[in-house]
């Protein structure tokens, strides 16, 4: 059974109350909600904060098989997380509600992208049910 | 029945014998049929070109719900894919089979982004499927 | 009796149906129409395509006077339009229908301009008429 | 019956004797003149002044329908210029007399074209009077 | 016998006529006939296009053993024709006419040049005698 | 009675002993004190910390009516703390107490000033007296 | 009594009518009106000018205790009033009505700033207020 | 008797299994205990944490006469422990195991270097070996 | 008997008074006495203004044989002295009192430099003396 | 009989030693006799030094009709060694072993280029095979 | 016996009479006394030279064991200077007597860091000291 | 009696013969005898070179008052250079024969410029009379 670990950065946890032009109004506890239904054959563990160094924390110590991380404010500036990601062997998905290109410049280049193993932006909360279909396709047909 | 129109720009008639280390090593041909087969319900249209232009002419042109872009070296300079894009009423996905932002600097940033429904990279050719299953929940769920 | 080439590049096909805030809602056949009516005594000719090598192409074998070329997408990076305009001998007005200084930072910078003898835009679809008018004065009064 | 203001900036007290090359060797009088014989139907008036803040005062207390500004060295620093553009209601119509794109490159950018109604430069003189045919027709026609 | 195929991009179709201060006064035709006079035994194939996407056509097809390219104004902007490049097999001498290093600044950097074998830029029309060279001894010699 | 939310951010509490010629000998304590007695009829909280995701934790859970923030050096790099502002539905003043725009260049920018209702600096400690002055206005005068 | 002098620069003679959303619909005058009201012990200068080398010659000469200026457009390139400033004694406080950081780009820098005591600005005509407040402290306090 | 703090910030509690050809295969205790051999007349205290805002707090609180830190990724971003160095008396030594200036562009430029004592990176873990000797002779010798 | 006109901008009129470390303590009036009394032989006119429109009207009007100009602030920004330098046939001589190169980063390049004739900076008012020195070998021994 | 100067700058002594990947395992020395093995009629004259300085000497005092220089690391800073070029009557070819745009960023950019007559680089030392043809083709035909 | 070069570049020769705030008041004769003196197991030899080109010659000819270099002023520039430390087998290790990040922006970047084993700066003229106990434990462990 | 040291650095051996538009037909020599003649009460030395090492060599060594420095080329890149100004303590006088800021734009900034007493470019050969003048006037007048 596959084990994945979903990570959010800072600020998810106001998923459906923050701005919701932008973001939608699902909150993240719908979100988890609906993974789980959708992948009741996936080992899902959740995990939010605001501190950038609690991301590498758990980066280190998962002992999940693949990684989704969105990694909000911290994605354009983390030298720390990129480390972190590139220092763990499984793969690590990247995910950003918002269509990143399409805002202000400093939101275009994430700095983590280059060593994670893909990259889905612009779809709304459903980017985390692709991130999760990305690793199950990942796990299952490539054997990464 | 969804109707998505699949257009592959320049090089990806290549895909396979092309640089197998960073493109993989399935056929475009193969991947259309992976694509057919995964999605019996979706009336999949495929096009290729080497042609900017013709790229703006199909986006034009396309009575789909839908559309994947894979504009390839274009989607780093061409304005013009992009005014298509923007003119036209449908979603577009984006996807890139490598991950762009580990590359060539001159790779990192796409200039169609910005109006695209949604960006996906770095995932291989499953990048399609991932980019198939986006547009269907778009088109079910939000009905853009 | 004066001849004028005039070139319509990437998209403007859709005129009138596209982004009509930013373009206006008449279409390049009205816009043609109204040139012939309102200067009669001018030979006009009007080519349009998505293609940049195409509008090369036209620009090198055009038997015209002058060329009023809006080269849409195009004049942001095309060197091989720039170079086709200087190749020729006869004057190349340049226009936009939109106030491309007032929009993104990469419609700022026309590289055709520097070779064009002038340049006209945000008047909407009138900059076609008084780049017509420009040419006519050029080909009289200076006889370039 | 349409009133028209145009302003010109520093320098162009020196036309027909500055820069023959560049600029041509009709004097600033001569222009004026020449524009009030070919649009004896609008009532033009004129004004030319080296002091920046003098364009600002022009600007702010006209009370014409349109304004026709050849800003001069100061399109491309003005920031005071180009709030006094923006502040007044009426369209601003920026004329230069060479083509600014084909010199130094610090003429390339103006900065007060962003909020004026349309942009026409390279045409020599001829600018002025196409600006004038400019104004008419956005006063004509689309009522601004 | 070795086989080269040399391909030539767009407005170079028009050289001798067009600026010969620049490029000379040799025509294309000429240029094709003196190689096939000073290489009697290379069996040279000739190619001419505007198009850039042409360029990537001919260069994925051509059946022989290295290229020569004159890309023209494509030279500095296109991703895709470097992809092409980058895909087959067989070394590409890339050779401009003129010295663009001492012309304007966007000509200064060829997007090609890092995936070519070489590069030969301005000596004039005899750059293609000096890159057929060029083949000669990498077939020969080297037997890359 | 207004309820204001007064936030330190890192080295901040080491105010009065730290770079003494910039940051003045007035410790966090005293300007506490000095506002507590300045403004007896305002709720005045305040908090101190050095860690970044803390005072994104802090914006987001306060129930003050208003916010003044001296995010130190995460001013300028912080895009978490931005988020966590723009989404907050209370206005938030900036702080610093040396003039910002006198010292190191990576000090110049605030990636936080664009989403905060007004900015304050260069005034030593004074500019917390002030802050509270524009809160009180704010809230009293405009009601936002 | 404290003898400040408050200088306004370009298009601020507009306060009111222009730009509203950006600027508030109190006037210049009602801005004076205000000041006066609120701070009756203080002996308030007013000058309002378009033209940059008025705003030096009024520093230069001003007898006043300190100085609160909004340069307006100025603010952003004028060396010469920066130098004014730094050649007199008195503190100046400068004030922005609009928080300028989330502007136009060129708005976002100021070279007076680093020559002056203190900087305010996003809070309306009620940075005025701030700026008396501050001049108040800094030559009672601080005496400087 | 010499009191050192030894502070090693994000991910270099991964020592010696994250990516070794790097980093090299020796752990972060095996540092430590490599120094108290090598140093038995120095007290060493070391520390090691992922989180930005208590490399600041520990060299707020430090009680030691010389700090080494190797601040990981946040040494190229990080205003907040560039602010704490400079507050704090002690003199800190910079040490990177790995060549910063061979790695990715973002790793070149370190934001505490020029507050930091000295620096010293390339020479693997042998690099806090220099920096105790380093240490040593500051305390000894120069007395700062 | 050659006449020189020496023009002198912004702030100049506080020489003597103004950060007598950069600028020295002799007064505009001592230079101007100073260099009448060194050169008896040449008609010397003086003018300084803060405004500088006014130096561009000065330079477009003067009948002196050579120009010696400090436009101080505006020498960073101002493209009509610019432009009034280039108009006039008459070679004038920039002075900056200075070094301006070892100033701030915006004072280093002046942007009237390139069409003067000359420049001298950095020897305080000896600057003058020497621009004399070089219009009279120019007048004289050149005939320019 | 036609002279040529070829000209080596510092480290090419190396040549065949040095990182043989890059620049092969052919000798100065080899290159050399094959040279004069391959243009028994030409008059080739050698020349490699380290210093900067002498590279000017050698190409001021040559007696030569043409020079091939390989500038070396200098090829990227060198002024003094453009101007010498620029200074001198005859052409100079300039070479480079390796295809210096696909190495590192700072050898993209040579300084000497826009002087030379033409610029061959990536053919490894044919490179100075095919400037000895280039510079008899120059002599003969062209007689520059 | 380890034998290291002792490689001093351009003005170094000052040692001790050069700004000795930022350089010490030790002399370079000092300096190569006290290491022979600390390092007696060692055989050092020193060079010292202001040409570019001899740091290279000797770079190229040195028998030593390892090469500690203070290139001065080249370590900013040197192409050269970094292919011959590229080209030779031996560790280099770099070192400079002051912070060099902590002075002006040119001193930041040194070209040569890359291609060393290691990098020293800030610490006076210990930094020799240190970089031959570098050398010393790179030569003896690690056996390079 | 006052001592003058005039250092000319690469290809002002050529002065006379080289590009005579941009730097006049008059020989160093000739030059140099001028100077005797116009100065007969200063002792001037005088040295060329090619070798930027040997000006940091003579800067270091010589015994004059004052020294006026021509570097040519390296003016714009030597860091050697300027820190042997920096060091010794006597006056340098930066001369350039042509205006340096109207040519290329890597000749519009002097690396050395910010540690010279002053500079003179732009005025031919006569610069070096006014240098003489200038350290005259310095050495007399100032006493430096």
């Amino acid at each position: 059974m596959a084990k994945i670990q979903i990570i959010n950065g800072p600020n998810l946890n106001l998923l459906g109350t923050r701005d919701p032009e932008t973001y939608g109004s699902v909150t993240l506890e719908e979100v988890e909600m609906g993974l789980r239904v959708d992948f009741p054959s996936v080992s899902l563990t959740f995990f939010q904060t605001n501190i950038e160094g609690e991301i590498v924390d758990v980066l280190q110590k998962t002992a999940a098989d693949a990684v989704i991380l969105n990694a909000g404010g911290y994605s354009h500036s983390s030298v720390s997380i990129r480390d972190a990601i590139d220092a763990i062997k499984i793969p690590v998905v990247e995910v950003h509600i918002s269509n990143i290109s399409a805002r202000e410049k400093f939101r275009h280049t994430s700095i983590i992208s280059p060593v994670c193993a893909g990259v889905i932006f612009g779809f709304g909360t459903d980017g985390y049910h692709l991130a999760v279909t990305a690793c199950q396709r990942m796990l299952t047909r490539y054997d990464i």
